[in-house]
């Protein structure tokens, strides 16, 4: 089966990022065949994208998709994660709730133009249903953690969960689980070991947070005289699988580290502010080339899982830490949520550009909408002026997942309507709780 | 005419934030005559808000609307005020251009929850008559500027423009003309004085750009060892006439100045920081009650004409300029875009919150779209999660002007058709000129 795209601004975001205007491309199957400003190929079907832009899927490094239940809880609350977060999740959290929550927030990714994303969670067997089931590109990490949670009554039981849990999902074409020690301040050195030794094992990927929190670095500055990245680094754990989220306070030698070590790290901007946290060092890690991608964190964090007000955040905050509008340029940024992404997550080979032999991982924002006229620039016009509203078409691996702004293989309704009812419990705790603790 | 609007969250924005779940609101031709949990009074039409959040209008205190041609261009170029924005504002701006320009962005405003705006610009007299085909409510300021301008062959050409311009729109229902000297950098004194002079003589207010830019600030710590603000103290300027936009550079000294003198400031946050400026101190402007309304700037600067991404941008910035998660919570940010731009405004007896006996200036933002769901807290869920696009109704002055995303008065199309045309040479030579100079 093949289909040709036409009546598209291309942004390849290939290594020399050509545009093409008005141009066309051909996929077969789950595969770019043919791609430029006119294709000769012959095709069974063709997509008009109206004037669009074509550009690839976007790939979001961190998330907790299990947590939609918890969005706009608390959301102005002091210290939340501690207070509030965790005892709710140990509580009330349950495998039905994370994976209907998680097909609800794949629904919204897919919506917003996000083909790809690397999950951390609980139950996370249900996050790789629930993406098998939407047919998305994705990476499920069990989490591990040093206290009881709501899929272990011991403390690291997650250790044994990704014992079963990575076989069985190893060899799915679109989905790569990997084991997630949920930080270094809630792991145990010989825990993290462990984590590392498992994802050595089954030759998968490792995440978790990192240089995120204050009393995370108080912590380690006291207990090791170390940073978490140079702790890592010394314990043999900083290494190419890693993806490490957040990296707000990082220092020269970190960054060099990093480098060194070929580990990459999500870059979480927006939940960082909302949380008052601070500015990763954007600049400093692009200019050591260390590998970085961009996430939305969990829908309790950021609020929104698109990575659109992103774009924009990251070109307002950046440019003004450095104080010089040049710095960033919307096709810099762009990258971040494509190439980089994929690069970040070793997956460059298959996705985050559109180029013949690449999976068809792509998507059409709309360029109708009021906000999008006059369009000079197509890298301007969806860093600056695009939102997650505007994108138009979807495609996963040469699947068409969303189409005219709607998802193609099930219904938004039906989705909502499900997590309603697998988190009447929760929602009536949450607020229950949230009452008692006057947050 | 009298309409109930039902079925919706209403968030009055009045002194107590009164929050209305499931509640109704009676308007009587331009006034609010009922609102509350339930309307007892009879009716002849009903909206129904299909569990939307009703909420005033927001206001926006600083724009450029004649500016849309040049939206996406040089957008990551340094200086571009002066190497780009001002020559081909001079040589090819037009009052055909103007004026097509600004009903786009009243559309552009409209669909996006803005029912009041204050502009300043060229040819403002085709920004008046835009203002009233839109029925918006209008503040509209003649630019007057040291040097020639696409409007007037002689420097400070402005100032006669509001001789006639200031009294032909004085006494509209809806329009309040004002007197616009460019900035403090570009007219000197003894034009700042004239231009106070006309306030005073017309009994209007008068807006510029203050505290901006490095080599503004520069200039007056030079050329009077003061800063701007204290300059304009200095000389009698500052008073409760002024609307300063930015304010970027202000000290201790200068926001006593602004409370005592009642002067307002429009924070153009995202505008401030995609120049890579600097953050307005909007903590210490708050807690000194200085009236602070929020600002998009021009389409050129802040790029969309909507607050939205305003409102996650000032949480996430404020927080983490504050180094605290719980500052600015999502209620008082919402503030600024409503009830807070009012006062600034002195408007705020009329609207900025929803209350009997106020003008009807209303907005129904949806909550179908993916984002909005689940929704413990609309406050929360406004500035975190929602966008732009999700605006279904607006109405100005007890007038029906945005029903389910489409404008009730014109068509989006048609205004763009008509700008296009209207720009075919401005936008041909801004491609030349960016060309020339490399940008």
């Amino acid at each position: 089966m093949k289909t040709l795209i036409k009546n598209v601004t291309i942004l390849t975001m290939n290594e020399q990022f050509d545009v093409f205007e008005n141009g066309q491309m051909i996929i077969e199957d789950e595969n770019i065949i043919e791609i430029g400003q006119v294709c000769s190929g012959d095709y069974d079907q063709c997509i008009d994208g109206h004037q669009g832009i074509l550009l690839p899927g976007m790939i979001n490094t961190h998330t907790h998709l299990g947590m939609v239940p918890f969005r706009g809880l608390g959301d102005d609350c002091p210290d939340r994660l501690r207070r509030f977060l965790f005892p709710l999740e140990s509580k009330y959290m349950s495998a039905d709730l994370v994976y209907h929550s998680s097909l609800y927030a794949m629904a919204e990714m897919l919506l917003s133009g996000i083909t790809t994303f690397m999950d951390m969670y609980y139950f996370e067997d249900e996050v790789a249903k629930a993406a098998d089931e939407m047919k998305m590109r994705a990476f499920v990490g069990e989490t591990i953690v040093d206290f009881a949670s709501c899929d272990s009554e011991k403390p690291y039981g997650g250790l044994d969960y990704c014992e079963w849990f990575i076989p069985k999902w190893k060899n799915h074409p679109l989905i790569v689980p990997f084991v997630a020690p949920h930080a270094t301040n809630t792991n145990d050195l010989k825990h993290l070991q462990k984590a590392h030794q498992l994802a050595e094992k089954f030759d998968v990927p490792l995440s978790f947070h990192v240089s995120e929190l204050d009393y995370e670095m108080d912590y380690f500055q006291k207990t090791y005289q170390m940073t978490p990245i140079e702790f890592l680094n010394h314990y043999g754990l900083l290494d190419h699988r890693l993806v490490a989220a957040h990296c707000i306070h990082i220092n020269e030698h970190d960054i060099q580290l990093l480098k060194e070590k070929q580990s990459a790290v999500a870059h979480c901007l927006v939940s960082n502010l909302k949380a008052g946290k601070g500015v990763m060092p954007l600049q400093a890690l692009l200019n050591h080339h260390v590998l970085v991608g961009l996430g939305t964190d969990g829908p309790s964090s950021g609020n929104t899982l698109e990575l659109f007000s992103m774009l924009k955040m990251i070109a307002c905050v950046h440019k003004t830490v450095n104080h010089d509008r040049s710095a960033f340029p919307a096709r810099d940024i762009l990258a971040l949520a494509t190439i980089q992404g994929a690069k970040a997550l070793h997956i460059d080979h298959m996705v985050g550009s559109l180029e013949v032999n690449k999976k068809a991982d792509f998507i059409i924002v709309e360029t109708n909408s009021v906000n999008m006229y006059p369009l000079y620039d197509p890298y301007s016009a969806l860093v600056y002026s695009a939102n997650a509203s505007q994108v138009d078409t979807v495609y996963v691996n040469g699947q068409c997942l969303v189409r005219h702004k709607s998802l193609q293989n099930t219904s938004l309704d039906l989705l909502k309507n499900h997590l309603m009812t697998a988190s009447l419990t929760f929602s009536q705790k949450a607020l229950e709780y949230a009452k008692k603790e006057n947050i």
